[in-house]
């Protein structure tokens, strides 16, 4: 039905955009080689490996493709002793956050790919949705988590869920108006990335809860 | 051997049940509504498919029925930007903790459903056992990881675990005496609701450890 | 191919051992008994199922083998509620840190384990050895995550996961060399234990990143 080669193709971007944002967020925290690679794999993979154990999809993209694996293990070492202006490229201000930037590219990307391969499996429109925003947001999830964070997918104010939403939707969208599924990913990741993108600029959120009503202490301690 | 159709039913009201309790906790921390749709998301179907993934069990629960799915959304939205007296409700002085008592109610319909699954899975019953903990326990655990506190289970004080383990072999000690499946769900329920809830109304608790024994401080630090 | 069993039995030795390692960290944070139970348990089996659940093999071992379920309950049991000079043991100033050896005896025994399995399955070289220091570490990635901690493996200072994967790629090269998988277990063994208790009593590390060199603050808050 929806050819898988340039899901995976898509995937592969993906892959790299992410774990850039993973190496670059990583070395933030100032984790040696091994943890800037664990962070990376994480990032990189984490989404996709919990859809597809959900999907119950084999092999693993890092297990089929090895060479991602290998990809950012060289990307963490190039990034770790190569020549200091790499790092610096990565805050430099002109550049305004570039780790989010590519934490969104690959956002949309793995929104579009995932909504893919829950449609190819037989789930419905909603659910294809929800593995949309499990398959994209994640790998942020865990790697926040791992940090010892909030993920931001938790965190109120921007749109990262919601983008990762709204960019599957517009995939199914297309899909069912007819274009082909190439055009449909296109338009499905122009939405997501775009969504994101605008929620950091804008400083756009869903309605906030308002403030002036009264909510009560946590009392979950016994 | 033991009948799935019942147990798909009860497990249907622990998702409710557990969706809310989410809800409303996620509403506390002043998440917007893709955050608290999150939130009630994981902590409704997060230990049954823990547990479903642990038991090769498939489809998940929310992937057959993605009406739950839509039920939990719509919930979300309801209690959100529904008229403010849903939110007093939920915490009116004289509910006392109504998110606990939502909690221990799935506390004890998960633990009840998911002894079930892997008894019918052939696990022995030590096994069974440990699974009514895993499923009934650990959609509250990543909730409570993902909005960064240590999980409840994990604090002392309070039945939580130990009130699923026991509605859990009071399941188990009824299907052995000979009743029927429902009665011994009934009881199960029955006991790990009410141990729970007992647990947090009389303070009650597993003996602590002694408190005058010096504990040396943690040396994990290298 | 590589016979399953020994691998089993190295299993169930890493098996106690980072249950130990659990039960005292637990106990440390002056946990009851079932959070204690609990954190021994997933620090035992953590590892260990993650690396099934991705490599597809079942049941899991604590799944087949009840056993080790039991034993790790009564030693949460003794542990707690036995005499105190059992607990004075485990905080000898002689013994330096038990839980720590503890940790680095299963880290090594997990690390060749896990890179056998992987190998059985057909991953490639690099892969496995990604697959010894996911079934080393994870176990531990969790219960330092359920604590609330960053966990040890992104920790600068020390080599944790890098002993791990330094044990995994000496199996690897026995193997290669022609040895008996016995003897390349062995050898395995000691260099990721030796390695990771090198690097705590010598205080080594990986190459740290420069401080001299500016690091910007995170700007992930929106």
């Amino acid at each position: 039905m929806i050819g898988v080669h340039p899901a995976s193709l898509i995937e592969g971007a993906g892959v790299v955009l992410a774990g850039l944002s993973g190496i670059i967020e990583a070395r933030r925290k100032r984790m040696d080689l091994v943890g800037v690679y664990a962070v990376a794999f994480i990032t990189a993979f984490g989404g996709g490996t919990l859809r597809d154990l959900l999907l119950d999809r084999r092999p693993f993209y890092w297990q089929g493709n090895p060479t991602y694996s290998l990809v950012i293990f060289a990307l963490s070492v190039v990034y770790l002793y190569g020549p200091s202006r790499i790092r610096r490229a990565a805050s430099h201000p002109r550049l305004e956050l570039p780790e989010q930037v590519l934490d969104a590219l690959s956002l949309g990307l793995f929104s579009v790919v995932s909504t893919f391969f829950a449609l190819d499996h037989g789930s419905t429109l909603f659910i294809a949705s929800i593995f949309g925003v499990i398959g994209s947001t994640f790998g942020g999830v865990i790697r926040d988590i791992v940090c010892n964070e909030v993920p931001l997918m938790f965190v109120p104010g921007g749109l990262y869920a919601s983008a990762a939403f709204l960019g599957s939707w517009a995939l199914i969208a297309g899909i069912e108006a007819g274009l082909t599924p190439t055009t449909a990913a296109l338009i499905g990741w122009v939405v997501g990335t775009g969504v994101r993108l605008a929620s950091i600029r804008y400083n756009l959120g869903l309605p906030q809860i308002r403030h002036t009503e009264e909510i009560p202490a946590a009392p979950r301690k016994l």
